[in-house]
Parts: C-alpha cells; structure tokens; sequence
C-alpha cells in the first residue's frame, strides 16, 4: 500500500474515534486541534508498515499506531509549554490559541485517549507504550534540565538524552510494535538500529530549523530563541573562540523575551556559517548507515518483503526529509 | 485492618516502586516530591478496603490502590499549574518549587507510572483507569473553561462538573476497582452512590478552603484567588444584590496578580457571614445521606463485613473531615 493510503486510513481511524468526544465548552475542538493540523504522520505509518511487513493485518495495526500518533500529539502540546515554543505545523502552539491551563490539560485527554485506544492490546503492547512514555519523559527531563540550569553537555550527553527523547519513540517503538502486533518477537537489531536512526531524524530536525525550508511548520531558528540544546551547539561550542562561546552561553542563558534578536541573528548567522552545520549533518549521515546496516538483514527476512521494502524506505526518508 | 496500617503498607508499596526512577538531573526528586509530602491517601485506602470487603486479599489490590494514588498526584500538580495554586500539602506547589517545565513533565512520568503499575491487570481494571482520566480531565476542562472565561454558572452545572472533576476519581472508582479487583460485578449503586458522596466531598474541601482549619495544607481562600467555581458561590450569587453580584463577579474576573487584597478579604467575609456556607454545609450533609443509603446495602452484603463496616466508616469520613 501507498504512505498515501495508509495515511488516510490512519487519520480517519483516529479521527472518528475523537470526533465522539464531547462538545461541550470547546472540548473536543480543543483536543482534535493538534491532530486535525495534519503533519507527516510518521511514526504511525512506520508502525503499520512494520506491522504489515511481520505479517499482520491492517486493521490489528490501526488501533496501535493511531495510538502513536496521539502520543506524538499530547507530547506536543505539552512540549510547547515546557519549551515555550510559538510555532506548530505552521499555526500557533495550542497554548497560544487557547489559554495555557486549557491546553495542558488537553494534553492530558489525549495521553488518556490514547490508552483508550490500546486497552484491550496485550500486555507486551501496553508495556511497549509505558516505555514510550518513560523514556520519552526522561529524556525531556534532561533536555529541559540542562536549559533552565544553562548547562551545556558534551555531545555523549546530547546523543543519551536524545536516545530517550526522540529516538525511542520515533523508530524502536514502531519497529518493535509492528513485531508484537504480528505476534512475533521484536528483533534485537530493532533497538540499536532504531536508536541510530532516530537520533539522526533528531539532529536533521535541528539543522532544518536554523535552515527551516520553506515546507517547514515551526518558527524559523526557534531553537535558538528556545535556548534548545543541540548537537550542532555543542560541535559549536568545541571549536569556538572564547569570546564567543562567552557570547553564546549568555545569550542562551537569557529568558526568552530577553534575548536581543540581534544576537540572536548573530548567533544563527554563525551557526550557518560554521563547521559545526556540516558536522551534524555528517553524524546524520554516518547514524543513518549505521541504523540501515542493522536493519536491512533483519527486516529483509521479514514475511511481507513489499512492505519491509517500504518501510526501509520510510526509514531513510526519516533522515532525508527536506522539511 | 486499621486505616493507618493499610495506608502504611500501600506508601511502602508506592515508594519502593518510585525509588527504582533514574537519579538524574534531580528526576527522581522531582518525581517523589509530591508522594512523599504523604496526605490521607484517602483514594487508595478505600481501593484497599473495597477489595478486602468483595473477597479479593491485599496484596493483590496495592499495585491498583497505589495506581490511583499516582493518579491523584500527577492530577494535582498539573491541576495547580493550571489553577495557579501556591502551596498542596502544607508547602509549595511543584511549580513553585522547581520550573513550571520540569513539574509539568514529573506530571507526565507520574502518569506513566501509573500506567506502568496496571500493566498485569485485566482489561475492566484499564478501562476503570481510562475513565478515571477522561472524566477528570472533562471536568477539569468544565472547571477552567468558566474560571477564565468568566462564566459563572448555576448550581446544575457545577455539579455536573463536580461528579466528573472529582466524584468519580474520588469515590466512583475506588468502589468500583475493589469489585473488579475480586473478579465480582461492581454494584450499580456504586455509581450514583459514590458519585452523591464524591460531590459531597467536594463541597466540604471547597467549605475548607475558606475555613481553613490549622491542618489545613493549602492555601486559606485560595480558591477566591484562584476564582475558582464552587457551590457556595454559586448560592451565593443566587442571592445577592445587584452591586455586590457585580463587584464579586469582577472581582473573580481578574488574574490572581491583580486582584487587590481587600477586594479578596471583603469577598471571604461576606461568604463567611452568608447563607450561603449553610446551605452548602447542609447539601454536602444531604449528599452524603443520599449516597451512604444507596451504598449501605450493597455493602452490608459483601463477602468481608468487617472491611465492608471500615469501607463505609472512610467513606462517611470523606464528608465529615475537618481538614
């Protein structure tokens, strides 16, 4: 089947399943606000495809990954707040178009519809979702830890806290559900090579937002304002003169609203112009081939070879997407 | 088994299990903050005894009694960024005592661990849980919705919100886990009972707020502050004049910074002396008459009398606590 397809399949899963929301006071308004914005859907399509290729039918998938997409929507919402972030899939951040406390609290909605979706899932799906949200919220611990502290890491730390954050969710979990849904046992080349290629799906989410084509839905060098740690940061911060590194850390030190745009230009001028780019998009790159190696023998084996080719496909698209 | 026994054995359950969170960046701190600040338990204890008194043993029913316990305390801190509370539990709120960011993100790895302690349960007791969290979430969006869009609105709808925002969790569910967790039918009058009971309990906590006894931990009059919805200003206005239903309504109108301390200490005088303190007083004292008749014999016919007799000794205590 076409992502195309499978696309329209998943959103209309989900969304009829929202629409019974109730409509009372702008609830479900509020809740199928971030899902009705559309976005690539990816992890829900690498879900079903994953499942597809382990053997099992489209509409065992459905429920799973309809779940992941919710996840991936509620994650959002509350990311946001924490991040302070303006921008999401080209409109307003959910707490800019309704007051903060309403959208938090949708979050939470969401977090439990989307358990809604997998109650009666076995338990090895279930405990795959609990470890979705665990990591997911460690690593966004970290990451949130490390900003409001000013501490900048080493690039181990940035990859660890990513691992957690971003990778997990984004390529082992639906590898590994895919699995479980076909009742088979997820392959071990699932975690690392997922983990690989997720980490690099995050450092290209990085670089397109200081380049932020013109498909791109959030603010332009959001990150910077956001004081966001990145990798390309800390490959900045190795190689930087001591003034300007000085002249970084204050700068993202600063609360939002009081950082001069002017160094924010300076910084992202900078960041352009600097080694530091090429490197992250190297480390992609190298992440990218070390995630396809451990996957390709372990999903060619699979029972559906169509759909593994086309989740392969998705797979690298992750890393080789444009916006 | 006496309260304080049960209550003891299910904090030994819970902290075991939350000290296994990593230790990093403060996480497993954060995460323990508001666990540890104790308070009745008063959710888990009646899961316990429902589940004593419809056969099922204890140790069965501590991951569940200690769920719900996780549930009260992820709702609560995101409850009070959402409200703006100060303090819960005698000291800051989360959000006051570390970033809002980081208390929001403890709030979702504390829904996770909830989740993650019901893994092993049946598919009744999930979908207990996903009630729990939709009505909570429904109700709270009833609540913020009028608190910031100023509405006021008449004793009905209050107390549709109330059954949903805390009823449910409160009471409802407890009742109902305990006969699940047995493997028996939950009664149908654990619904209307529980719900009776439940709104019962909340109107004592809003009649607290302004009362305020010595261990009492939040804080006095938030809830005016806040501009928070309750029964008692429901009647309140009810029965107002003109120009102080005006000068109250704007009053609540305005966020908690700008709201001048007098206006505040006129407004929580005036319920004070009112009618309206009385005649709440008398409709949580009917509620809880209503509910302990529905409940009363469905109980008296369980299997355990004695942790049935406990059950409904708590369940009376929810109304007639003095902090």
């Amino acid at each position: 089947m076409a992502p195309e397809a499978l696309r329209q399949a998943l959103r209309a899963f989900l969304m009829e399943r929202l629409e019974a929301l109730p409509e009372r006071e702008g609830y479900r308004a509020l809740l199928l606000d971030y899902p009705r914005r559309g976005g690539k859907a990816l992890r829900g399509l690498l879900t079903l495809y994953s499942a597809l290729a382990h053997g099992a039918p489209l509409e065992r998938a459905l429920p799973v990954a309809a779940a992941l997409e919710l996840f991936q929507n509620w994650v959002l919402i509350h990311d946001d707040i924490e991040d302070g972030s303006l921008e999401r899939r080209g409109e307003p951040a959910l707490h800019h178009k309704y007051p903060m406390p309403l959208a938090l609290n949708a979050g939470d909605a969401l977090h439990a519809e989307m358990w809604g979706l997998l109650l009666g899932e076995d338990r090895r799906v279930l405990e795959e979702f609990y470890q979705i949200v665990r990591r997911t919220a460690f690593g966004q611990h970290l990451d949130l830890a490390w900003t409001l502290s000013g501490r900048f890491v080493a690039p181990e730390e940035y990859l660890e806290m990513v691992r957690n954050k971003a990778a997990y969710y984004t390529a082992v979990a639906p590898l590994r559900l895919g699995a479980l849904l076909a009742g088979r046992e997820p392959d071990g080349a699932y975690e690392r090579g997922g983990e690989a290629l997720g980490v690099a799906f995050q450092i290209v989410d990085d670089l397109l937002n200081l380049t932020a084509p013109p498909a791109y839905g959030k603010e332009k060098a959001g990150d910077l304002w956001e004081g966001k740690r990145t990798l390309i940061l800390a490959y900045f911060l190795e190689e930087a003169a001591p003034e300007e590194k000085e002249r970084l850390l204050r700068l993202l030190s600063l609360p939002r609203p009081q950082k001069p745009q002017e160094e924010v230009e300076w910084l992202h001028r900078r960041l352009l112009q600097s080694r530091a780019l090429e490197r992250a998009r190297r480390e992609a790159e190298r992440l990218k081939e070390e995630g396809m190696a451990l996957l390709r023998p372990a999903l060619e084996a699979l029972p559906n070879p169509e759909a593994a080719r086309a989740l392969l496909g998705v797979l690298e698209a992750l890393v080789e997407r444009q916006a």
